[in-house]
């Protein structure tokens, strides 16, 4: 098992006909970065229990430590996460007593707030049947609870689509077990802003800098030109426990970053 | 191999830590959806040799007719789409005659603009080094060329991970033959907009619903609570060669929905 690796898996057809951005991986992926994690591989998949199983079951046979599922944990009949871990862990699906308990409460609350009584049919159950041995996460929004599922030493996480639910249970049930494990204390990152040299002129020189600073994030994006000049974004990046060093090796980076440009004739404009 | 299937690869570290969103992959979605084809996975890999070759070797081994990988073909030291589509595919990397021409042509152009030579070092070589038998896919904007390598009946498409060149290169070069293969004319969508109903109400009626019309794509995503309401945005789209029967069997499932959200006390909003 590899420590420390994270995987996400989204799920859902709107994300794949271009209609919704994939705006949870993008935040999951900020956070897990803050607490000084990595994600090494983000998968979209359609609503299709083989395609959701089979990448579940990839990223478990990657050894992944932390497996993030988003999306697929409500009651219609595309919802099909927890039947897809279910069959990727090869355990059965069982009501789970006490994420029922929590729907019935929460579905109490709402009664009460809306006059009428909820129905607690097959397709609200659904929602509550879980992977034998697996824990609900509650939902503090809605009504699918979140789902915890421990495989071997790998944790699989189910979370639902919505994004302020997503949030809040990654917020309270993740992110304190991440921090934990991760032990990080500390991200700096700066931006470069870059006029008037092209990057496979700067290339070269990236490249050596890279090597001699190999646990600084150095990237470049090239924007094309910006009112006639070549433009390239500059990002550095580190993290690590002593926030002295690691800001002192993004600043190291970011100066002799500047040299280079500036040796070759470009211009920055340092943003931080 | 499956006909018509295509997934997406993109490539890069800053997709994975938060930076930036995948608009790349979402315009291609949508792009792709109104062709007519549809996209059944997209996968996210860092700018790692191994990571991203074993990503492409996965999307050959699933038999994807067309493979679209964005990201990753300049000069830096961690653009390396090519090597790991030469490493998935076996085959040597070997300088392009052709790619190289169009990269002087360009080069002498962008001189002239700016004064200064520009000289044609090793990482700007890399860009012209293709898997032997791949194609060059002129680039209109930027240095990088699209990348084209047939692998059987499977297509391997690599484009620029910058925005404008990306789209410009599909536009060009893989719209036209995906249009050809799909032969799709007409696509045709609808929402509504619904309110005071839960989807776990609905969810039995929805799966009868997608049972009695299983060529229409239907989605429904809670958006929690607008202005003390429960709130869900439901999606409705198909696509064929007919026009009127495509939008046809759409207002038929919107009409039939409408009904069914009315009959559980629920309202709609329809936007079109």
């Amino acid at each position: 098992m590899h420590h420390g690796t994270v995987e996400l898996i989204s799920v859902g057809n709107e994300l794949l006909i271009g209609k919704v951005l994939n705006t949870n991986a993008a935040w999951l992926a900020g956070k897990i970065a803050a607490l000084g994690g990595e994600v090494s591989r983000c998968t979209i998949v359609r609503d299709d229990i083989l395609d959701l199983s089979a990448a579940i079951t990839e990223s478990l046979g990657r050894e992944t430590e932390w497996i993030i599922t988003t999306g697929g944990l409500g009651p219609t009949f595309d919802d099909l996460t927890l039947e897809a871990v279910a069959k990727a862990t090869n355990r059965p699906l069982k009501l789970n007593t006490q994420a029922l308990t929590e729907l019935k409460k929460r579905y109490e609350k709402v009664r009460s707030e809306r006059g009428g009584p909820i129905e607690l049919n097959a397709a609200r159950l659904k929602m509550v049947t879980l992977p034998e041995g697996s824990d609900p996460l509650p939902n503090p929004i809605g009504s699918a609870p979140g789902v915890f599922t421990s495989v071997g030493e790998q944790k699989l996480y189910s979370l639902p689509g919505v994004p302020a639910e997503m949030e809040s249970i990654f917020d309270t049930y993740i992110a304190p077990k991440m921090k934990n494990a991760f032990g990080v204390k500390v991200r700096f990152e700066t931006t470069l802003q870059v006029r008037g040299v092209g990057e496979g002129t700067l290339a070269p020189s990236l490249a050596e800098l890279k090597k001699a600073n190999p646990n600084v994030y150095i990237k470049s994006h090239p924007k094309g030109r910006l009112n006639g000049r070549l433009s390239i974004e500059m990002h550095i990046a580190a993290s690590g426990k002593e926030a002295q060093l690691v800001r002192g090796s993004v600043d190291t980076v970011a100066k002799a970053l500047e040299a280079i440009i500036t040796n070759h004739g470009g211009q920055v404009v340092r943003s931080e």
